[in-house]
Parts: C-alpha cells; structure tokens; sequence
C-alpha cells in the first residue's frame, strides 16, 4: 500500500509543540487584554450561506478565494474574514445587545488563493470591534487603536515595539471631489493609493498618470505625500473639516496614551467598508513583515441584514501573520517554553503502580506539571531517558523501597542531584521549580 | 433590496456572550487539566486533502457525512473528528517527538450529515491521546480515564458528577471466534452490539436471530448482558486472558482514584480502530444528554501515513454536545457570568474625555475590567443607564469638577451609594469587587 503524505496542504500551518505553546501563551495574553478592555469575545461558526459571503459591493478578488462549496442545495463557504459574520450576529441580535456593544474574535478565517510564501490558507485573526447604532463618537477610534496598541505591547517581549499610521478616507473623498474627479476616476486613483506603498513612487506616477491624464490634478495627489495635507487647507469647508479632525485625532491618540502614531494618508485599507479614521500597524522592529494590524470606522456595517444603521470602528490583527512569520524566522525566542514538564513520574515495575499513581494525582491537584512513564516494566535506563528528552525539571522514581516506605527518591535532572523527600516535601519543592 | 438572513446554518452553533464566557471558561478549566497532565496542546489545520480523511478502511457512512471540496485540482475537506489530522501530524513528526507521547486538542470538527436536534454540523471536541512506538502498557489506558475523569471534574459545578463504563474489544473478538461466527457474521453482530443501547433489548434479539438464525448462538451472546463476562471464564485462553485484563484494568481504575467505573460490554465504540478496552462517559444527571466522552485502546493509528506501527490510547469529549445542550436546556447556572465588567467610566462631555481615558488605562492596568461610555456629549441619563444595562458593578463618573479634582466619583450600581476616591483609592475598592 501506498503510504499517504503526511505533510499537510500548503498554506496551511502546523506548528510544533514548543512553537504552539508560544503561540498559544501570546494568543492567550492578547485576548486578556481585551477581556479587560470589556470586549465581549464571540466564536462564530467558520461556515457561512454564500449568499452572505459573496456580497456583489465587495471587492470580487475576495470572491475568486473563497472555499466555497454545496452540501444538498445549500451553497456555503468558509469565512474570510471576522467581519462578515459580526454583522450577521449583530443585525440578528440588535435587541440582546447593548450598545455600544464591543466585540471580540478570535478564530481561523481561509483563502483560496494559491499560497504564498507568508499567505496562508488558514489563518487567525483576532478582531475587535466597538458597535453603536446610528452615530458614535470618533473616541472609539481612537480607543480601538489604543486597545491594540496594549494587546501587542503585551507580548511586547516576544515581538518588541509597534507604531501605527493613519489615515483618513474623508480626507480623500473631499480632495477628490475639490479636484473634480469622475466615479470611475475616484475609484482607480483609490486603488492607486492603497497600492502606492508596494508599487513604489515612480510606478505610482506612472500609472496616475496612465488614469488621469491631467499633470495639474497629478501633482495636486502627489502633493499630499510631499507636502502633507495641510497643503489642503482653506479650500473648502469639506477638506477643511476632514483635516482637523485628523489633527484632533493623533491629539486624542497622545492623550489615550498612544505611542508611536503618525499621520500617513497612504493609508487607506482598500475598497472595503470603511469610511472615516483608518490605521495600520507594523513592528518596528519587523518592518519587512508588513502590517500587524489594521482596521477602522464603518458607517454601515450591516445593510444587507438590517435596516438598522449599525455603525463601528474595528481592527484585525493578523494573529498568524505575525507568530508565525516571527517563528519561521526564528526571531521569537522560545526558551521559556522548552521545558513545560516539572515532574516525569518514572515507576519501577506494575506493581509501583498504584502508589506512582497516586502521586501524580497528587501533584496535579497541586498545579504542577506531571507526566508518569506507564510502560513501568521498562528499564531504568529507558525511562530516565525519557525523562531526560521531554526536559523535564525533576524525575520523582518509584521503587519497592519508595512504595514501602513513602519516600520519594527526586532526581534535579539539570544538576543530577538526588533525595528522598515525603510527597508533602515533594510538593513543596517542585511548586518552586 | 432584499435583506438577508440573520441566522446561522441549521446545525451551526452561536451562543449569546453570556454563554460563551461560560463555554470558555469551561475550556479553559479542562484544558489546564490537560496541560497539568503534560498534553501538549497541537493546533491542526481544519482542512485536509480528501485522501487523507477517506480511507476505505472507514465507515462508508462518514464520508457521505463529509465536507468535501475541491480548490483548483485539490481534493479536500474538513475534518470530522481529530484522530484524522493527529495520526498524519504524528506520522510525519516521528523523529522530532518523544513516546510515549502526550497530545491534546480541541478544535472545531464538521458533518454534513443534516442537523438533527442535538446533532451539529460544527462542534467542538476536545481530544486526547498518549501514543507509543510498537507496545504501550494498558496502565496508559487507567491514565487517560483517570485524566478525563479530572477534566469532567473540573467543571462539575456546571455539570454535575460522571460515570464512566468499560467494555473490551478482545472479550467480544474471543467471544466471536470461540462461537465460530464467520467475518460477515462479527461484523453485523458487532453492529447490533454497538446499537442496542439506543435499539433496545427486545429489537436487538430481533436483529440477532435475523442475523445468526441460530438460538443458541443468540442465547450465548445474550447472555452476555444478563450474565456478565464471568460465564465465559474457562472456555479457552483467549476469553481468559480477555476476561482478566478488563477485570485488572478496573483493579487499576480504582487504585488510580477514578470513582464510578463499571464494566459494560454493550460499549464498543462502533467499527473504528479501536483494539482493547473501550470507555464512554456519561453525566450522572443527564444521561439523557448521552455520551459526554468516549475512546479507547487503537493498535495501528498511522497505518496509512507510516509504517512504524504507533500505538496508543484516546478520548474525545464531546464538548460542544454537553455544554451547548446543557446551556439550551437551561441546566447551567449562567449566574456567575452575567456581570464581567467592573467599571463602566462615563465622562461627562468631550473635555473630560482625556482625564477619563487615562483613568481606563489605569484601571486596565491594575486588571479591573473596564469599559468607557465614549459619546460623551451624550446626557448623563443615557451614561448611566449603559452602565446599568451591561450590568457594571461600579459606575466612575467624570465631570468638570473630577477633571479638576482629580477625584473620581465612584457609584456602586447595586447600592446606589457614592463616594469621591483619588484614582488610587478608586483602584482599591474595585480590585475587591
């Protein structure tokens, strides 16, 4: 028989055991954070209806890389994304939920697309996102990108400091509306825009002008990212109105105690939902890995589940995206991890069984991290061995003597230092390892 | 336009954030049960290529239950269950792991079969296994009850108390052979035995003698539910051997401290790969709610990946069967869960905004949950009534006056009572809340 490959599909990730407890400890760190910045967390089904994936104003790059699929007539998928899913949620249970009503996520989303190196197809997100109905103030912009900024400085040790750009959309719709520019134009030169930072200034020229064909107007865009947008001001009321808030914004960021942010109006976040305030951070040690987060303010997040007008603000990190890529690059330092065992219980033959048993129950009630060796028939050499591979801190060995008289023999497997202790000194000692 | 549908996929889980703070904390409690037993937690991709999740060897009725999809000229699918994905991932990991080795998981699984009450098409599971090279000693068997029983244990406020019963694959293989049926005939009896839980006594001698035609032979293999395994001691050697290691193994259960263990010889655990002792749990106040957990002994787990024979013993606990059944019937007190957040900061108007959000900052610091009313123009009314709503144990209320003081005015929303504290003393009083 043929034997089956037992790599898994590309684009998907499998991690060792030392890698995931990382992963899990800094997913676990993050998502305290925002528990205590009183985010509710809620876990989505992954599979959704197609009808609501594939919604004809998104973006139809995002169609094509879908996993989508028909199980009887009902044609599903697998979700892109935590937006698509909230907005379902939360058009469902407008009157279960206070508003405003602050919602985390954290789970696996999938693409389709023909993986990348650093694209995965599956991967997490962790989102957050802050909800009201109608209006809400632009202070939950600014505590959003707060909010991230504690969830990344919390594991700041693993992936050191991080900054954030922003960038505002009213700012472009009102330049491109002052500069006169058609619907079809407006669309190509935001495209242009959100892809400048890849493409490079002298193909982003190029292909304004491709779009264009107006050195006037090509100038008066290429300004804004020479000049800033104060250029703008004082040319209408709109332009002025978008420019101030901004500038109030990063003042309200310093007062929220944001570190690290600066005005980029490059940043854009695609053709998507958004509408006001938009961001995106990298690590600042980590430049080349791209964005770790990014997000901002919805003005209508649920229209085709709800006439409600469900208004937010709202980020991803790219919770794979960062670890992973991290790991991979060997830039995480996974040493605390390396040894998760403190007590590997070695029984010396069935019948120290029973009592080796009972110490490990022992020493679990007491929190500590115990694994027995079971295969007790085996040689002292094997399992000290054992003991030894899996690093644990402490061998605990159970004889005939140790069964008699109660005393457990505690090998200090990094200094090979050996005593008889009772399970009660026992106890105390590895709660300290 | 037509709006959309709100609700989930028939079969698809979504709990209300109150439930799910208790779903998650249920996880959280089980699977440090699990990291305390030395499991190492893996994480594997919920997508698999179709020839990895259908062998021929399986139950035809799983596949048809499948997810199955194809992207580009891949085949592929989701995962049904988790021993699919383990085997592969430790087929391929055979030299960067140590055996025995322990492993936990507890991930999202999916069947297309169509929901029925009870029945998910996307649920969680939470698996563990301890594998070995070649031959593990059942003492690893009594080792992955005695830590089911712990996990179940944890949450036994929630749950209440479990039982746990024992059958034997090699009593009913000696059984078999020793009343001379042929394979077809051990199938189908098997089937039938696998069954009679849920068909009844009476349906299930119905099918035996469709089956066997042959009384005595019914007679013999009923009488194993009437009389115990005892009547078949001293036919041969193989029913023995059987006979005496199921009743060593509960010798064992007992010395290892698991509590209301009985043999069942009815548990079989279907036509999957199990080989020895087989187990199913069951809560002792909701039997009607079924299985909560079951596994067993597997003698070849990797056949199809590898062909070094890994061995081992495994469980899943069918995690979102017990709590999310649980929970719909109303059978957990939820109480305990309903007011997560402690402070609710309301800053009257924008220039109190500032003052405000570092007082958050503090407070998320120190770990005290906390939310801000951020629209904060808003009326104090409308502030206050947010803060009653979610249900906060103390309202911070900041106006001119605390901006200036810097006295924070602090109300206790179940008493009403309301005093002016520094932001230190402030932190006090809500650390204790």
């Amino acid at each position: 028989m043929e034997l089956k490959p037992t790599k898994p599909l590309s684009g998907f990730i499998e991690l060792t055991p030392l890698q995931q407890r990382c992963f899990d400890c800094c997913a676990a760190r993050m998502l305290d954070v925002l528990r205590v910045a009183g985010f509710s967390y809620l876990d989505l089904p992954a599979i959704e209806r197609a009808e609501v994936l594939t919604d004809k104003d998104n973006w139809d790059e995002i169609e094509t890389q879908m996993f989508l699929f028909q199980k009887g007539d009902t044609k599903m998928g697998l979700r892109y994304d935590g937006t698509v899913g909230l907005s379902r949620y939360v058009a469902g249970h407008l009157n279960d939920l206070t508003f405003p009503f602050r919602a985390s996520q954290f789970s696996k989303r999938y693409r389709g697309e023909r993986a990348q190196r650093g694209r995965y197809r599956e991967f997490y997100q962790m989102d957050m996102d802050i909800m009201g109905i109608e209006k809400m103030s632009i202070n939950y912009d600014a505590e959003i990108i707060s909010v991230i900024q504690r969830a990344l400085n919390s594991v700041s040790n693993f992936i050191g400091e991080n900054c954030v750009r922003i960038g505002s959309r009213p700012f472009w719709d009102a330049l491109f509306d002052y500069l006169g520019l058609n619907a079809e134009q407006k669309k190509q030169v935001f495209i242009l825009i959100d892809k400048r930072d890849k493409i490079g200034d002298q193909e982003f020229a190029n292909w304004l002008n491709e779009t264009l064909k107006d050195e006037k107007l090509e100038n008066e865009i290429k300004s804004v990212f020479t000049k800033g947008c104060d250029n703008f001001m004082n040319k209408n009321s709109n332009l002025d109105a978008a420019i101030r808030e901004l500038k109030e914004f990063m003042e309200l960021l310093k007062q929220m105690g944001v570190k690290n942010a600066e005005i980029d109006l490059s940043i854009t976040r695609g053709l998507a939902y958004y509408t006001g305030i938009v961001f995106e951070f990298k690590l600042l040690s980590y430049p080349e890995f791209g964005t770790a987060a990014g997000g901002g303010r919805y003005e209508n997040l649920a229209s085709k589940f709800s006439k409600t007008k469900i208004v937010g603000t709202g980020a991803a990190i790219g919770f794979s995206r960062i670890f992973v890529a991290l790991m991979d690059a060997g830039k995480i330092d996974l040493s605390q991890f390396e040894n998760p065992i403190v007590a590997a219980v070695l029984p010396m033959g069935d019948s120290s069984v029973p009592f080796a048993a009972s110490v490990v129950n022992t020493l679990r009630d007491e929190n500590i991290t115990t694994v027995a060796y079971l295969d007790a028939e085996k040689k002292f050499k094997n399992q000290i061995e054992y003991a030894d591979k899996i690093m644990a801190k402490f061998s605990i060995i159970i004889g005939e003597d140790e069964v008699k008289s109660k005393l457990l023999t505690v090998k200090n497997m990094a200094t090979g230092e050996q005593q008889k202790l009772t399970v009660a000194d026992a106890v105390k000692l590895l709660k300290t390892a």
